[in-house]
């Protein structure tokens, strides 16, 4: 008695093909337009995902927990079947693993942010006024090549994209990484100080604060790119894949660094990096027979929805529309198309409304052929956690066994 | 990893305004009436309530667990985020609550109701015909007068409401409050014996069959209110208040003592008590601007549930919506409306159902335009967990941050 039963703990290992595509619109929820009462999603055409929906089961998905707005980070482990409260990851370990690094147990990441300070040493543009990934790759190494490691310590800065970039540090003198965010989230204040949030993380907070100093110094004479702002710290700690829990491997093709590295911590392959959004899928048709789940991510609904741009998200998701009969013609057994959480045009920001799902497969339960908020509402899957799509998917591609006899 | 994320964790302290109004109609949720197929609520004339359904998110939440029916205590905890299998409290502490005591931790209490007993003992009335205030406040003024305490115990008797009154014991003479109700729920037998229902609440239940002892002989010369039934006793430990866990400084507006007590326990203020279903309006908006969270008790739905009185709960409700436009003229930012738990008519007791409940924002999914069991059955929030609606309320009120990046 009272044992949890986990989707794992039913896996069928060594199940050939069948493999399972789950396409993620990141921030695809959304709200109504106030004119019309119908949300992104139910005003965009999607002829393709319709067709799916009618040969789907729709429902709806908590990605967190009731009321709780989810971070991409777990948004995305939450779809790969991860309970995100358990499994914790920070903003810095899925850039570190994004931009490719391997993470070892005990290092520590955070995103920095290139900013622009000014001669009071306040923040005047928080993002450097979004540097070219050429201009950030030239100051980042400038930065590399300055500074000097503290006794015992690695430290390496790697360009993500634009303005972003990774610290990556390793080593016998750092601690945890319960370390606060310098980022005062506005401008015309400084940057906020260095502080350890327990007594196991001094250490740790020491050497950034030592190397965020040295970094002002060394850019001084930058005119735009003179700091770094960051957050996000993480100690880096290993999750089991998920080839070791659900007997998957997974593949998975982004154009975002940190969607990548949510995927590394997984333990997905990554082929290559999509050049744009048609793009994802060309990789997609090369990639086909090496894994057994195929995790697709775009970006722009989640971009228009932060823009406010009601009418953008609506043309980024018809242009995933556009790329599904292209997925459909790899056979693929199973196809979830979802959101990592809702970015409403016009709320503007994440936000925790629940996230439409359809899951296509040859047994499921169709309830109509339209996927949008309200269909997926009155689907057959009802509101259910975003980690249980995952279970989902694998008992639909006959990758799970009866549980009792 | 591995912490459980608590909504409290997300929240933003210090943000201003955005009020939130719940409203508690109490037993709210119900069963079709044999001859129309419609619920008490689907019935009720409701312009109101239908109109902030067409600008809210309508669900049914489950209180305690499916197929469990909660008392009042549990369903309010429930509702103000608390979950009430974790946090138990009887009902002698939320009557002591009510009526004003300043329970300290150790405080044990219980609620008692005036009882006719008959020549042998047995009850012949568990209400004592229902005595009006005064009457009961003067047979508790002769207790109270008479009784000798035991070693190291206060003894208090206070007068709630009609027959029935609180008990309340202080002092080191006390242990715990794991104690068997004397009420035998039938009139024509005796009371049952006072027992422990562990070891280490042995020393209070001698104390309190002693006490129960000495008022039967104080009022033995009394025609109808000879005696007491006990029931809910409760050893009182203090619980995070809502400002503690949620940022929320909260204020309640209810007509009965033990919804007042329910509302101290989590640390809400009381600016008085209404003497009617409309002065309870009016001291809402005297009291406007004090607090972020208005909790209203409307208690008619729950009375008239128990009746049997289909006509007169809809009646209730209606009352209630007719209260609707003069809270909306306040500008809440999020008005929820619901119950603790549902008092079908035609059940005439409190019962397992869930509940429907409307939560009106900005940020609303709309579904519809009408406030009833079939519009919330296929709102946007789905079945969820009552505890969830305050979370809710928060995100909906800009008061939780993003949990992870």
């Amino acid at each position: 008695m009272s044992e949890v039963v986990l989707p794992e703990q039913q896996v069928e290992r060594g199940v050939p093909g069948k493999p399972i595509v789950l396409v993620v619109m990141d921030g695809l929820g959304g709200l109504p337009h106030p004119d019309t009462g119908r949300t992104e999603l139910e005003t965009a055409r999607t002829p393709n995902m319709d067709a799916l929906a009618a040969r789907g089961s729709l429902g709806m998905t908590v990605m967190v927990k009731e009321g709780i707005t989810p971070g991409s980070g777990p948004g995305h482990l939450s779809l790969f079947g991860y309970d995100p409260t358990r499994y914790v990851i920070g903003r810095g370990a899925l850039s570190a693993l994004g931009v490719g690094i391997e993470l070892e147990a005990g290092d520590v990441a955070a995103r920095l942010n290139l900013a622009t300070f000014d001669d009071q040493g306040r923040v005047s543009d928080r993002r450097a006024g979004r540097p070219s990934d050429a201009d950030a790759a030239r100051v980042v190494e400038r930065v590399q090549k300055a500074v000097e490691a503290p006794e015992g310590v690695e430290v390496k800065f790697i360009p993500e994209k634009e303005h972003r970039v990774v610290l990556h540090l390793r080593g016998p003198g750092l601690g945890g990484a319960a370390i606060s965010d310098t980022d005062p989230l506005e401008t015309g204040r400084t940057a906020l100080p260095v502080q350890a949030l327990d007594a196991g993380s001094k250490a740790t907070a020491t050497v950034v604060a030592g190397i965020l100093d040295q970094t002002r110094r060394i850019l001084a004479d930058e005119p735009r790119m003179n700091g770094f702002l960051a957050r996000g710290f993480a100690a880096f700690e290993r999750i089991p894949s998920m080839d070791e829990r659900f007997g998957l491997k997974g593949l998975a093709i982004a154009k975002y660094p940190m969607y990548r590295g949510a995927a590394r911590l997984v333990g997905m392959q990554i082929p290559g990096v999509p050049k744009s959004t048609e793009d994802t899928v060309t990789l997609l048709e090369k990639s086909w027979g090496k894994a057994d789940l195929y995790f697709l991510h775009f970006k722009d609904t989640d971009t228009k929805g932060h823009d406010g741009d009601f009418a953008g998200k609506v043309s980024a998701i018809e242009e995933v529309d556009a790329l599904i009969p292209r997925i459909n013609a790899l056979r693929p057994e199973v196809i979830i198309i979802t959101g990592d959480h809702s970015t409403p045009a016009i709320y503007k920001e994440h936000s925790w409304h629940h996230v439409p799902a359809l899951l296509a497969s040859p047994w499921a339960r169709p309830t109509g052929a339209e996927f949008g908020e309200s269909a997926c509402r009155a689907g057959d899957l009802g509101v259910i956690h975003a980690t249980d799509l995952m279970p989902l998917a694998l008992a639909h591609a006959g990758r799970l066994v009866k549980y009792g006899a």
